[in-house]
C-alpha cells in the first residue's frame, strides 16, 4: 500500500483525481488526465501552465509526477510514474539517452525522429534530428518553460551543433503557446539540409518548411513503394519535397512525376532529384492535386505506380465524414491513372479516420473508378515514431498499397 | 441493364441468390455466398461439389461464374465476374501469369507464395514456390476436380520441374476433401530445399513439414526483427524451422536460441544455421514453449531481442477468449526475458483475434510482467499474401514489436 503523499515529502504540490476518474487506466500507462477528471480547486486552477505536480488518486495515494496546464483540455500529462521524480536537466538527459539508444540501434546515420512525444516520455515534445542539427517542437507548456534545459540536454546527449525551436501548429495553440521560430543553439543553416533516406536525397528546409522540414514518418512506406516502382513510371501526388517520388527513383523507377500545391516544396523535390543525379527523370506539376489528376486522366496518362499522400482530410471527429469522402475521391481519381496490373499506394495521416474506415473509403473509390484490386501492404509510421500501447488506437499514419 | 442469363446462352447451369441476400456486396467484390443465401432447390443441391455455375441475383440477372459446393458452409465462391467465362486451362494460365507478374516484380529469386487463394482469383487454392518446385494446396473442391489442369498450367507458366500436391489441413476437411500428399509432376526432392530469405538460409521440408514446408508470410516481419537484433542476443520462441532466429543471425545478431516443440523443425533450423556458417552461434531447446520460457527465467537468462510466433491460439470465434489469455501469457513470460531497453516481437496468426484485441492482450501481459513498452512496429503478412479489400478485416497475421 502506497502511503498518502503528505507523508512522503514530495517535491511538488499535489493535484487529485475526482472519484469519477479511472485511476486504473493511468496506472496501466494511459498518460493523460482530462480537465473533467481532476479536482479543480482554487489552488489547482492557480498552478502555472507547465508546472509540475504530484497526481493523487481519489484516495490521496500518489500516482506519479504530472505536468499541469489549467488552460488545456488535457489538464495533466504523466511525466514520471515515480512520484518522487524531479524533472530537471538530469531527468531530461536520461530520457534523451534512452530515446537516442533506440534510434542508434535502428539507423546507420543520424537522421530520424529522436523524440516522439508521450511514447518517448516527453509529453507534447517532438524532436527531429538532421545530422548535426535538431529541430524541437515544444508543444506542451512544460517544455516551453524548460526550453533552455531541454536544448542544453539535447546538445549534451547528441552533440548536435545547432538546435532550431519551431513553435508552430495547432498543438501549441491548444496549449495557449505563441508561434515562433528561433535558433536556440548554434546557427541556422544557410541552405536546405540534404537528408539521405532509402537511398534518396531529400532537401529539408528546417527554417521555412512544414513542421520540422521533413517527414521521417513515411520512411518504411517510402521503402516499400520504391520496391513497387522498380523499372516503371511513378506518379507522386501530394508530393511535398518528393518523399515517395525520389525514393522510387532511388529504387530503380525510370521516371517520377511529382504533383503538389506548393511551389517551394516542389523546388526542394527538384533539388533533391538533381542531387541524386536524376534531375532528367524527375518532373513536377504545381497545382491543386485533384485538378492535376483530372488533367492527367484527360491526357490519357497512365503510370506503373501512383502514390497519394494527402494532408489530413479528417483531422478531427467532426471532419470525419467529409474527410472520408475526400479520401474516396483521391482513390477514385488516382486509380484511373494506374496501368492494368500496376500499383496504387494511398496514405492517410488523419487521426480520426481509423484503418478500417480509411480502407473502406479507398476501396469504394477504386470501385467507382471501375477498377478492382488486392491489398498487398498495410504500413504505419516508422519505428522512430513509437506509440504508447494505451494510445495505439489513435496511430495517425496509415499507408495501403493495392495492386489493380 | 444486364439481360437475364437465359437469353445469354451461358455455359454453366444457374444458381440464384435468395431475396434476403445482398447482391451489392458481391458486386463490390465480396467473393463468397453462404448456404443460407442461395436458393437450395433440388437441382442446386444435386450439383457436383466443385462444379461451376452462373450466379444470378434475386432478379435473375447473372453476376458471374461461381464454383459450387453444396457440402460447404461457403456454398459458392466467385470465380469470375464475367458470367460468360469458361474455367479451363487457358483461364487458369491467364490468372497464374497475372499472379506471377506480381511476384516477379517483388522478388529477385523465385521463392514466394505464388497464389494466395481468393485474393489471387483462385478460391481456396494456395501455391508456394521454392525455385524449381511448387507445392499446391487445393483446399476447395473445384481445384481438386481440376488438379490436372492446374498442375499443367503451373508447369507451363512457371517452368517448375516438380509439383507437390499437399492435401492436408482443416480447410480441406471443411470442403469434404481427403488428406493426401502426392508428387503431381516431376520428382519429390530427396532432401530439404534450401530457401534464401532476408539473407538467411532456411531448410524447407516440402514432403513432411507443416503446410507447404515453410511460411513465407512472415518475411517482412523477419526483416524488421533482424534489424532490431543486430549485435545482440536473440531468443526465438515457437521457432519452427528458425524463421526469426536465422533472419536475426543473418542481420548481425551475435547468437540465437530457438525454442520449439518439434524436434524435426529444430533440426531443420540447425541445418539452416550450419548452411549459413553460423552453426556455432545457434542453439535449440526442444520442449513446451511456456515451460521453456519459465525455465529460462529461472536461469536468469535475458536477451536483447525476444520473438514469439506461436500457432493460432484463437483459430475460431469460440476460441477467442482462451486464445487471448494464451497470448497474454506468452507476452508475460516473454517480456520477463527481455533486457531493459531491449525489444519484444509478438505475433498472432489467429483470424479471430483482431489487431486491437491482440494488442491489448500483449500490453496486459507485458504489464503483468512488471514491464512497460512502446509499440514501434505493426506488421502483417508480406505482399505475396495479398488480401481482397472485402476480406481485409480478417487479415490473419499480425506482428507487434515493443521496446521495453
Amino acid at each position: 500500500m502506497v502511503p498518502p503523499s503528505a507523508i512522503l515529502a514530495l517535491p511538488y504540490p499535489t493535484v487529485r483525481l475526482l472519484p469519477r476518474a479511472k485511476p486504473q487506466a493511468i496506472r496501466h500507462g494511459f498518460p493523460w488526465v482530462y480537465a473533467n477528471e481532476l479536482v479543480l480547486d482554487r489552488r489547482t486552477k492557480a498552478l502555472t501552465p507547465g508546472s509540475f505536480a504530484v497526481l493523487e488518486d481519489p484516495d490521496r495515494r500518489p500516482m506519479g509526477v504530472v505536468t499541469v496546464n489549467p488552460n488545456s483540455k488535457i489538464i495533466a500529462r504523466m511525466m514520471d510514474a515515480d512520484p518522487s521524480a524531479v524533472i530537471d536537466g538530469a531527468w531530461i538527459e536520461a530520457r534523451l539517452r534512452r530515446a537516442l539508444a533506440h534510434r542508434e540501434a535502428l539507423y546507420d546515420s543520424p537522421f530520424y525522429r529522436l523524440v516522439h512525444a508521450e511514447a518517448d516520455g516527453f509529453p507534447g515534445v517532438v524532436i527531429d534530428r538532421f545530422g548535426d542539427l535538431a529541430v524541437v517542437q515544444p508543444n506542451a507548456a512544460w517544455s516551453e518553460a524548460m526550453i533552455d534545459s531541454l536544448v542544453a540536454a539535447l546538445v549534451a546527449v547528441t552533440g548536435v551543433g545547432s538546435v532550431i525551436k519551431n513553435g508552430s501548429g495547432r498543438a501549441r495553440r491548444l496549449e495557449g503557446l505563441e508561434e515562433e521560430l528561433v535558433v536556440a543553439h548554434g546557427t541556422a543553416p544557410v541552405a536546405p539540409v540534404p537528408v539521405r533516406m532509402n537511398g534518396a536525397t531529400y532537401m529539408a528546409d528546417v527554417m521555412g518548411g512544414q513542421k520540422t522540414g521533413l517527414f521521417f514518418d513515411q520512411r518504411p512506406n517510402h521503402a516499400f513503394a520504391a520496391g513497387l516502382g522498380k523499372g516503371g513510371t511513378v506518379l507522386d501526388v501530394f508530393s511535398h519535397v518528393g518523399g515517395f517520388g525520389l525514393a522510387a527513383l532511388a529504387g530503380g523507377a525510370t521516371s517520377a512525376l511529382a504533383v503538389d500545391g506548393s511551389a517551394p516544396a516542389l523546388a526542394l523535390a527538384e533539388a533533391g532529384a538533381e542531387a541524386m543525379g536524376r534531375g532528367a527523370d524527375f518532373q513536377a506539376r504545381q497545382g491543386d492535386a485533384f485538378a492535376q489528376m483530372e488533367a492527367l486522366a484527360g491526357e490519357g496518362a497512365r503510370f506503373d505506380l501512383v502514390i497519394c499522400d494527402p494532408p489530413a482530410f479528417a483531422p478531427s471527429k467532426t471532419a470525419l465524414e467529409p474527410g472520408l469522402r475526400a479520401y474516396e475521391r483521391v482513390a477514385r481519381l488516382a486509380a484511373g491513372l494506374v496501368k492494368d496490373g500496376g500499383y496504387l499506394m494511398l496514405c492517410s495521416c488523419s487521426h480520426a479516420a481509423d484503418l478500417s474506415r480509411f480502407r473502406s473509403a479507398c476501396t469504394r473509390g477504386i470501385g467507382r473508378a471501375g477498377r478492382s484490386g488486392q491489398i498487398i501492404y498495410t504500413g504505419f509510421a516508422g519505428p522512430d515514431h513509437p506509440m504508447l500501447p494505451q494510445l495505439a488506437e489513435s496511430g495517425y499514419l496509415k499507408a495501403l498499397a493495392f495492386r489493380l
